[in-house]
Order: C-alpha cells, then sequence, then structure tokens
C-alpha cells in the first residue's frame, strides 16, 4: 500500500502537500477532488473528510490527515530528509511564522467559501477580486522584508522549506486574480526559483491528472 | 532577561500563546497592546511586528516570534514537560489539524479586519455576528467528531494539548457572539475541562493586567 492524496488541481491546501510529496521523494495515488463543482461536499468526500476540505492524505494503516499544514509537519517528521524546516528551533519559529502569514492570514479569508459568503452579501465579481488583492497584498507586505533578511535564494535560506510550500501556490491564485509582484522584489525572486525546482514543478496545477 | 509577551486580553492568538506559556510554567513581561483602538497599528509597535498583528514574543537574545501557532511549536520544542504535542507522528498530526481547524479555518476569517471589511461592504451588526456564528458553527461541526473519538477528558487524550490552547480561546469568542454549546456536547465538555485547569485560568482574559 501506498500514500493516497485526495487533491483538486488549482486549490491551494493540496497544491502545498503535492510538492511537500514531490520534495520529499514520495510517490502516491492521486484522487481528484471538483471543488470547482463542490464534490467536497458530496456524502462520499464528507466520509474521507468530514470537514468536507483538501486535502485529504490517506496513510498506508488507513488513517487519513487532514489540513495541509498538519500533514506538512507530518511528512517532516516521518521523512526527514531533505527537512522542511531548519534545525534552529528560533529558525524553525521564523520559518513556520513566515508560513502562518499565508495559511492563516491570506489563503483562509480568500478561500471559495468565504468568496460565497461575500458574494451573498452583494459583493460584486470586481469586489470579489479586490477582496483576495487587499489580503494577498496585506500578507506580501509581511512577507516581503521576513523573506529579504532570510532568504538565501528560497524564502528562507538555500533550500526549499515549509515557506516555500505555501507560497508558491499563492503565487498561483495572485496570478489568478491579477495581482503582480512588482512591489515585493525579494517575494518574487523566491517564488521565481522555486518554481524552477523539480519537486515544485511535478507539483503544479497543470501538471495533475484532473488539470483541464 | 525573560520572555516578553505583547498580549491584548480579549484577542484570541495571544490567549493561545498565555494557555502555553502558563502550561510551561514560564513567567514572562506582559505588554499591552490596545487592538479596541487599533493601537497594533501604531508605528510603535509595528517597529515590533511589521504585521501589525498580536502576539509577539520577544526572546532573551531579542529575537521575536510572531504568528501564534508558530510560537506555540517554538514553547513545545525548547521546553518540552509537558508537552503539547502528543509523542505518535499520525497523533501529532491529528492535534495539528484539529489545531488548524480553529486557527486557520475559524478565527482568521473571524479576525477583527475581515470584520471591519464586511462591514464596510454594508454588512450590519447583526449580520456581523451571523458571519462569526457561521463559521465558528462550521468549525465547531467538524471538531466534534474529532474530539468525540480522540479526547479523554481533553479534547485530544487525558492531558492539555495545543487543541485546547486554541478551543479555549475559541469558545471565548463564542460566547461573544452569544453562541452556545449544545449541539457541541464533547467540545464543550473538553471546553469544561480545559477551563477548570490552573493554567487556563491564569490565562484568562479577566486575568490579564490590561482586563477592563
Amino acid at each position: 500500500m501506498t500514500l493516497t492524496l485526495y487533491s483538486s488541481w488549482r486549490a491551494s491546501a493540496p497544491y502545498r502537500v503535492r510538492i511537500g510529496l514531490a520534495l520529499k521523494g514520495l510517490a502516491y495515488a492521486y484522487v481528484s477532488v471538483d471543488v470547482a463543482a463542490d464534490a467536497q461536499r458530496e456524502p462520499d468526500y464528507r466520509a474521507v473528510n468530514p470537514q468536507a476540505l483538501v486535502p485529504t492524505l490517506v496513510l498506508p494503516d488507513g488513517r487519513r490527515l487532514s489540513q495541509s499544514m498538519a500533514i506538512l509537519e507530518w511528512l517532516d517528521e516521518t521523512h526527514p530528509a531533505p527537512p522542511l524546516l531548519p534545525a534552529d528551533p528560533t529558525d524553525r519559529a521564523v520559518v513556520r511564522a513566515m508560513s502562518g502569514v499565508i495559511a492563516c492570514d491570506i489563503h483562509p479569508v480568500n478561500n471559495r467559501r468565504i468568496l460565497q459568503a461575500i458574494m451573498a452579501h452583494g459583493v460584486d465579481a470586481d469586489g470579489a477580486i479586490a477582496w483576495q488583492q487587499r489580503w494577498m497584498s496585506d500578507g506580501f507586505d509581511a512577507l516581503e522584508p521576513l523573506i529579504a533578511e532570510h532568504g538565501r535564494g528560497y524564502a528562507f535560506g538555500d533550500r526549499p522549506s515549509l515557506v516555500d510550500c505555501c507560497l508558491v501556490p499563492q503565487a498561483y491564485n495572485a496570478r489568478r486574480v491579477d495581482l503582480t509582484l512588482e512591489r515585493w522584489p525579494a517575494l518574487a525572486a523566491a517564488i521565481g526559483a522555486a518554481m524552477a525546482h523539480p519537486a515544485f514543478i511535478a507539483a503544479r496545477p497543470d501538471n495533475q491528472p484532473d488539470a483541464r
């Protein structure tokens, strides 16, 4: 038996986990969940993940892991090489904090269910795009000095870390709402470096079996 | 020198960190940031935390940690007893996923800056309360079966964990928007148990120097 990932090609959270799996060199079965059709809310998928969110990683023993950041930490604990976190505890806290800017402060407020909710309150399509750009810009403002301080090729240090697993999917979302990155040169450079890495290429939405 | 926590008595994220510090038995200097007056956006605080969010934990060497979940992980790595995470990697992933339901999926979308943004889009005070209740209810629906499965007194197992550090502050927010917990009996029981623990009492908003 192997690992099974419930994923959706463009969704940010499974994209992060695909990067982590690829960095660790782990093979996995890919099961597509069509979030554009809200398939994650169907009974079939709720039986896998009661929270009705992607991703879910099913372990060889059948246990199911949810929440992308928890899965990435699990990956790093169970498959330590190459590491997604540095060795020093304070550095680890910085990497986790940088990741948290994306995983807590940008992505959840731009999630599909939130966009649907604000549109139900009368926000139109342009307003929904401006909403996403606003929170991305706030988060990128927070990340830029941290990447400038800590990055040496990648967002933190000279190898891919948990930050890059979050940052590259966030950059993909930024492109989808036409947010260009000139204002954040260190961030843009780190994204460019990571996107050229084979693991990040393998994890890219357009390289997934359910891409369309 | 000792630890210094930039906190605000009712804010969820510093409340989590106060619980963690109390569970570890660590003393710290308390610096109040009046988020009700948006003091976290003033230049003084931005010099401490450029993201303008509480908490910040300043270490004895002067390094500054941000993002509550990163700080709690740092606490657990540098002060392992008593642990905030179980020993088994899969159990650790479950605890982190349960914590992520709160830290990623409930709290960020109910944060003050988001409520201000939806109100700027015409949502009134009642609508803002309904907005918060909705995302809390969704998250509590996700947590209830996990606590029922994994809890043995506390939300996961028989001692306080990272989950309780997130859950008790979230319960405090639920009370502020009149969301009662009858629909989630396992969750309510875990909250009741944690709230009776001395560390959780010490961390309570009304026991902080800036309570009013």
